[in-house]
């Protein structure tokens, strides 16, 4: 019995220790939200996947935020309604209600009013909210849901946002092996992941990579010291604010998964995380890194990749004869 | 006790009679197959939602055989590379192994042959076989994936095709309300679903919508007694055979779950199921329905609905430096 009880405080003080030692990180592991509503979550999910909310039928939420795919579409820019080359690299959504806005520029104060956004694009989903309500309050299934999920009947353009963002707050990643080093497990890192931690905070990566999410919480310069070279002709909150000094300023983007949201920057134009973090060093920093400073690096941005949102894949409820017809061609 | 047995034994007696009657139906219920290859399945799921077999990047088999929408897109026909506007309405996989052939003319002679096609088809996924072999070669994720399912490293088409064919065997509806009134639940159906059933037999609709698919066993003439009238280009299977007598001869597609396949027939021209029936009746068995016919008949059609696959979507491996670039502009 005291055999055990020794045991037991040995491990409670190791495990205290590793804590406390790690509780000075400027770090916290991702959470899951324990606050969600379940019902408008599912609708949200169905939502999410339906690609009836575009004027072709073809494309959904999951066309460009594919959760199998680190929430992202894996392209340098998306495609969009009648194969339109979009503007930017479309963000990931997972981790994404810890940004503190939404879009690389922040024009979206919220998930929710983001989700709007696209649906009514004509560049991506092309449809318009009044007809993807039409397309909805025609679907039985979809009447029932929302009356359950809401308290009332009744869908609008309010309650799809809602729902969707509900589902978005649940496309959380936790359990990271870096999240499994912060809370006390020593053994999760190896020791070029932790070398690679040491130098990311010693070179000041942290001033704009920071919070649970390592990024999404500042709008930052792109190219504060020497410029980001690309022809793409997005400048980042300037074409929010109108402020010169918002020129080439973006929201930074979260380091979760980022092994998973390739390709990289705002103009998907970067293809490995190695050059990735030879520019952010470069332009960022003024800092040229030898190889084996990117390679700790990328060894430890790569204990970043979290568990997945794990769900069925929904069924969707089917359209009725008085559902308005997805027009893809015209 | 002597109650108990008595009530066992009206119980049994109720239900081999059940049983008995409606063993003499021309259908079958839906079975599960048993013997499916579990790790050759899940690879195949993961190859089935994967957009990198395509070109772009952005297409994957579920993209026209979405699995949340009755395995089909929806459309009249579907949405290929560049925005191609497809020949043919995109047949539902569900079920898909009971077909005799595959596709609308039959051309692919197993769930297998027909995966090959679209990877390549210049107007679908139009990537090619060696592209897409290169793309998944370069991915440890599947490296690892194919050799525990296949028994020994490497990747051909023959060993992807195979995968996604033992993933589609899975891909069944049992337990629709139609197959348990054939296990023998009478008050599975209601009067009108049971009328609209007699009806279809006693139509003959049974003699091409047979099997436990209810179709899939036989190619059959389109426009029997009357033409189908389309500007589709499509004639079946002429194109395989040559033969003239072919002409607008197609494989008879299931009406398993054609509640959610829509729209209906190879040019996917109609949209409603009582439009399709009526037409059926007329062109086919030269009948013109009355309005409480089509009504019962569409009632029937609508118990064929089973349960659709669930199973969580599924993550897939990351591609890596060496992945061959999507290109979905040029």
């Amino acid at each position: 019995m005291r055999t055990i009880i020794i045991c037991l405080s040995i491990g409670l003080l190791l495990g205290l220790g590793a804590v406390a030692v790690h509780a000075q990180e400027p770090f916290s592991p991702i959470t899951i939200p324990v606050d969600v509503d379940l019902t408008k979550v599912e609708l949200g999910k169905k939502l999410f996947f339906d690609p009836r909310l575009s004027k072709s039928g073809f494309i959904s939420c999951n066309s460009c935020h594919n959760l199998s795919m680190g929430g992202t579409d894996n392209l340098p820019v998306s495609i969009g309604h009648g194969w339109n080359q979009g503007p930017i690299n479309a963000p990931t959504v997972l981790n994404s209600s810890f940004n503190l806005a939404q879009f690389w520029d922040g024009r979206a104060s919220d998930l929710q009013v983001q989700a709007g956004g696209p649906i009514a694009n004509p560049g991506e989903m092309a449809s318009s909210h009044t007809l993807a309500i039409d397309v909805l309050e025609s679907i039985p299934g979809y009447q029932s849901e929302f009356e359950t999920a809401f308290g009332s009947p009744g869908i609008d353009i309010e309650r799809v946002t809602a729902a969707i963002a509900e589902f978005e707050r649940t496309l959380v990643t936790p359990n990271s092996r870096f999240d499994q080093w912060l809370g006390g497990n020593e053994s999760a890192l190896t020791h070029q992941e932790q070398d690679g931690y040491a130098l990311f905070k010693a070179m000041g990566c942290t001033s704009c990579h920071r919070g649970p999410a390592l990024g999404g919480e500042a709008f930052m310069k792109f190219g504060i010291v020497a410029p980001y070279e690309t022809d793409n002709e997005a400048h980042g909150r300037i074409s929010v604010t109108g402020q010169a000094n918002d020129l080439n300023v973006f929201k930074v983007p979260t380091l979760r998964n980022i092994e998973l949201t390739y390709p990289y920057f705002h103009d998907g134009g970067v293809k490995t995380l190695s050059e990735a973090v030879q520019i952010m060093s470069r332009i960022q920093l003024g800092r040229v890194l030898s190889d084996p400073e990117v390679d700790n690096i990328v060894a430890f941005l790569l204990t970043l990749t979290g568990d997945q949102p794990s769900f069925a894949l929904p069924i969707l409820p089917p359209s009725t004869a008085h559902t308005p017809s997805p027009e893809p061609f015209n």
